[in-house]
């Protein structure tokens, strides 16, 4: 039988709301996990994000995001693997191990040096996310994002990075949205078995109306959401599925009722 | 010395004018090739385009497009292979051995039946099209058109189904706007050595204002194209080099403008 023992709620499906109302809202609604935002943390200071979190009972599925890695001096590389240690500590404190890699643009045209630095990035961090007990997962995004979000775009790529390290380490974060094109999906998902830190959902609009607010809720688009989950599953993930939807229509929305038919959507179609 | 013999005009980036007005500014800007699509010779009829082209003196580089091979039903599928074989006749008419394939969308959310749909379409086509001295060039497009417009949408895949037939039937058309953010394209240049059929250019804005718009000329964004254009040489393809720009801005441009920097950026950037 289907529950929403498994959802997790990623707080930018309801942009629009704080971190204590995104809190709040998955009280309300039942949802047992939340995704968290790092610039929701800022907001309130962690310890009152930490406090928020603790005193209703939710469980953290992981934070949004680390990475971004790429720069064009030795210095501002410096400073984005400080930032990135910043929220390991953050994700230890708001008691979940995944801290999810966005791995950066390029900051010039040569996009294979930048993914070289993303991997000396990725390096340099583990010992400490290892100290502070938090896994490092690789999202793969998608490749219309490569120019300004991430140069790790494929799933391949991803399991190519992650298994330099030990699963404890390392793994992936297999998001619908950005690798549901993939003609070696299922093979790179049985390849990531036993690493895959976390299972995203949203869903493809067709026709797509905005490289990054045209996501759409689970049913309303083209992705084959139920046969990915199987084949994740059939890896090994049994943790926490988020939802997570960058949609002007949606934020415009009430969070209560996007909330509502999440839960509705979740239990037909992922 | 660099020159502009190879430079072929996709006429899509003036898609303002008519054949005749674009075989016209060929000629006046001294570029040697053209790219017809098929709904400009439509306008004018076959035979008309034929001798506009021939008169002048101009090479043709390809036929865009065929393809769109998958569809609900059988009946339908037949009608994409009928006007497939149109296209091939059109090619053979206008003097290339090029067509230009578009594979098409999935008629449903089975991406993996689609692309199945698409091997089967180009095993029906590719007799008839040897048949006609035309090889068929398949074209992997950017994933964020896997839902509109094509299902194949890596060269490896595009390899991978050209593989199943000799050089002199089926090839890959490479277009650094598809493909650039392939962490694995240079190994699949190097695979597709002595298949490839063309080799087009453009370049990715950013931010990039539109899925389907928001081509730049070259020089304009972050593409590597002269390394691009390197490994495909590597790979034996030393043809007309199509520049293929979908951009209103460059549409809203008088074409004679557009041809000049089209020159310009050539010799610069590609």
């Amino acid at each position: 039988m289907q529950s929403i023992d498994r959802l997790s709620h990623n707080q930018i499906t309801t942009n629009q709301w704080n971190l204590r109302e995104a809190v709040e809202g998955c009280v309300r609604a039942g949802i047992p996990w939340i995704g968290i935002w790092r610039d929701k943390i800022e907001e309130i200071g962690l310890n009152e994000s930490k406090r928020i979190v603790r005193d209703a009972g939710l469980k953290v599925s992981s934070i949004c995001r680390g990475g971004m890695f790429p720069a064009a001096t030795k210095e501002e590389r410096q400073k984005r693997i400080d930032e990135n240690k910043r929220a390991v500590e953050e994700a230890a404190e708001l008691g979940t191990d995944v801290l999810v890699l966005v791995c950066g643009p390029s900051p010039g045209k040569d996009i294979e040096a930048a993914r070289k630095m993303v991997e000396v990035g990725i390096e340099q961090l583990v010992p400490f996310a290892e100290e502070h007990g938090v896994k490092l997962g690789i999202e793969p995004l998608h490749p219309m994002y490569a120019a300004e979000r991430s140069v790790i775009v494929s799933l391949a790529h991803a399991n190519e990075i992650a298994e330099q390290y030990r699963p404890e380490q390392v793994g992936v974060v297999v998001d619908v949205f950005h690798v549901w094109w993939d003609p070696d999906l299922y093979n790179q998902i049985k390849r990531a078995k036993g690493r895959i830190l976390g299972y995203h959902v949203s869903d493809w609009l067709v026709p797509t109306p905005d490289l990054l607010m045209g996501r759409g809720m689970m049913g309303d688009g083209v992705i084959e959401i139920h046969r990915i989950r199987k084949a994740v599953e059939e890896s090994g993930y049994d943790g926490p599925i988020e939802v997570e939807i960058f949609n002007h229509d949606i934020w415009n929305t009430p969070g209560d009722k996007v909330l509502e038919r999440m839960k509705k959507r979740y239990l037909e179609y992922v």
